[in-house]
């Protein structure tokens, strides 16, 4: 199939001027913004909608903002294909971090169309709303909303950390409906689609460590999580009282850490997928002192697996964990609840289907898990069969460093078209 | 010596009498407040030496407005005998810390006085200005002062926490003499000093639950201290990086603690004095997150031992272990500077005639060593022999809830007293 690879080729311009106008659109002095409901992410969706409906694909938007650029397939009725990522950033962000993946939809889509491909069914390249949890504290906020899986309540709860203001009122000022999702309204039924494939940059340093430009990744990692763990101990002098009668909450929390650690240990040992992040850690700026014992520290938890059934054992050994330590250290854990994301657990079928049109196309790539959340997790959570491809990228995402090739970016893009023209 | 016992316990009223008026005098709605150099320190200077002064003793201030209350002795030109302790507390804190060694050696010398014992040498009975450190950052400004060995330019650096105003300022305010002590004024040299005793409460619980209403101090330890510490990692995305590439500022710390706890069980095993706190731990609250890998976290250390050798082993081994944990984590220690204080070495042939005067007086006490710090031990780092006292004491100290019972302050004063009559 060369004229569609060289199609995908062919629109390589195409997409550098879309991420271009993308980055001087949304440039923050620093990095990115497009805040999820801001006008960073409006920009994004207007200038690729705008873009799309001129060049001939079918352009709409659903009750939440998702903008849909469709190209038509021979079936018109039949549960269409979704292919997409979202168009928000974090605060001072990178500028492919989401886009990437909107936009190699788009090339792919365009190059079936130049190549003369009419795919069997619809073609929707989705350009999804409100993905970046840390601007509402809930992800997936324009899939969950389309697939209709968007927690109860989340309109009315979830405030934007920078306005204070409730998700309904941004996406009202943003000019979309938050009463049709209230009545229930769902542009992507799961049962009706027929599957969806994410392109996204890599937000580690595996490919580019490995000089491989495209992963084909195995899974999506779940999480669990603590966001407001709390050890209480007793402030006392640190040199007046015995070992024996110290409840110091410094060590105590250190040594849960360090047992985090050693069971990581033991999972890379087994072959089981772990990972865990104490992001925030403290004692009491009111209170503490050098010279006194720790009376209370304050922390976080965030526990990761490709594996759903042992983040719950995990869940389940922390508390064993915290409460021996506790009754040795004569210290309290108020671990809080924990809140969960489950585990993405995406298609054997078309991952191995992307692995033939790779290898078809002798395009070097490698299996990798995503340690990162997606909207990918969303559609396999809702039963949709879905996969994903990474580009490679350097720098790491979430910051203005980003650094993903443009020939790399094509190279995830022609394993793209290749499945959509072969395995639809 | 039934007589001199007799006398000791005749004094109770007055010793509960002057306890009662420093809190009435110094309560600051919560618990007592006595600043070094501030308000409620001069009222207890005051309190006592008119009261001393009105009971005949000789009542004298030094430059730095340490208050003496002297009992003249047979030989007036030989080298006197200190008694005392200080006289300003911590905020909010208790009645009884640093007090209670200045009233003991008040009663001990009238107690003398009363039963017609006339010393040796001067008995001077010391109330010591700013022994804590919390106020000016500098400990044992008083007697160090008095001793001729407060650091070079303390006067001037030194600034109390709750006024910024320098050391000098408050020494001016307070009608002091700084300009005497820039001068080398010195009001107890120390090559000319018999002795130093100290009692004080103890400030951990270990008399009060081996039900003993007196401890004979065996040393005071030093201490070891990183006031600012700092670990540098490397923030990024808690899902995306594999472990290799992680550089957790947080697990690190964590192992550095986990390690010195360690290291005090072994040092427990190998009956080796040591305690160590971490009282202040915090990743940056500006960039911390949940899902984020933390790439900066602060902490302090606090080491002490009886051993000042093996605080100085330990300085090592703690640079090793932080250089091994950076090497393993990829993350960077900068530790700062220990400051020191050197161990307080009591005078063994003092302890031993304490021990006698416990014995004749059939007191229960038993030895334990001062994991806080006292003025005895810049008595005794100035090379003046030097022993303390402590009395049993509930819920530790620098709190308002210490709570010494008034008979066993007198089981105290009884071996002071013993002490002063037999030993001097």
């Amino acid at each position: 199939m060369v004229e569609l690879d060289q199609a995908v080729k062919a629109r390589e311009p195409l997409a550098a001027r879309l991420f271009e106008q993308l980055r001087e659109g949304t440039h923050d002095g620093v990095g990115i913004t497009r805040a999820s409901y801001g006008e960073g992410e409006q920009f994004a969706h207007t200038l690729l909608g705008e873009r799309a409906g001129s060049l001939g694909l079918e352009v709409a938007h659903d009750a939440v903002g998702n903008t849909f650029m469709t190209l038509p397939g021979a079936d018109r009725e039949a549960p269409p294909m979704v292919i997409g990522s979202h168009l928000d950033s974090v605060a001072q962000g990178g500028n492919f971090d989401g886009a990437a993946g909107v936009i190699a939809g788009l090339v792919a889509a365009l190059a079936l169309r130049d190549a003369g491909v009419v795919p069997a069914r619809d073609i929707r390249v989705m350009g999804i709303r409100a993905e970046e949890g840390e601007w509402f504290g809930v992800a997936y906020i324009g899939s969950r909303s389309a697939l209709g899986t968007l927690p109860e309540g989340a309109l009315e709860r979830a405030r934007r950390v920078d306005t204070g203001l409730a998700l309904h009122a941004h996406m009202a000022q943003a000019g979309c409906d938050p009463n049709a999702i209230r009545a229930g309204q769902v542009s992507l039924p799961p049962a009706r689609l027929h599957g969806f494939i994410e392109v996204h940059i890599e937000q580690g340093p595996v490919l580019e460590e490995a000089s491989i430009p495209v992963g084909l990744v195995t899974g999506i990692r779940g999480n669990s999580r603590l966001p407001g763990a709390h050890c209480t101990g007793e402030y006392s002098h640190c040199g007046g009282v015995p070992r024996t009668h110290r409840r110091d909450a410094v060590v105590a929390v250190a040594e849960l850490v360090a047992r985090l650690d050693d069971i990581w240990t033991e999972c890379e040992a087994a072959d089981q997928d772990f990972a865990f992040t104490v992001g925030k850690l403290f004692t009491d700026a009111k209170y503490h002192a050098m010279s006194k014992i720790a009376g209370a520290v304050d922390f976080t938890l965030d526990m990761r697996s490709l594996d759903g059934e042992f983040l719950q054992e995990m869940e389940a050994r922390l508390a064993g964990l915290a409460d021996d330590i506790a009754s040795r250290r004569g210290v309290n854990f108020e671990l809080g609840e924990f809140t969960h994301a489950e585990p993405g657990v995406l298609a054997a079928r078309m991952r191995k289907e992307l692995r033939e049109g790779i290898d078809a196309l002798g395009i070097r790539a490698m299996d990798l898990a995503s340690g990162a959340s997606h909207d990918a997790a969303a559609f396999a959570a809702a039963g949709v069969p879905s996969a994903m491809l990474f580009i490679r990228n350097a720098n790491g995402s979430h910051n203005p460093h980003e650094a993903m090739a443009l020939g790399d970016f094509s190279e995830a893009t022609r394993v793209l078209a290749w499945w959509l023209a072969h395995r639809l």
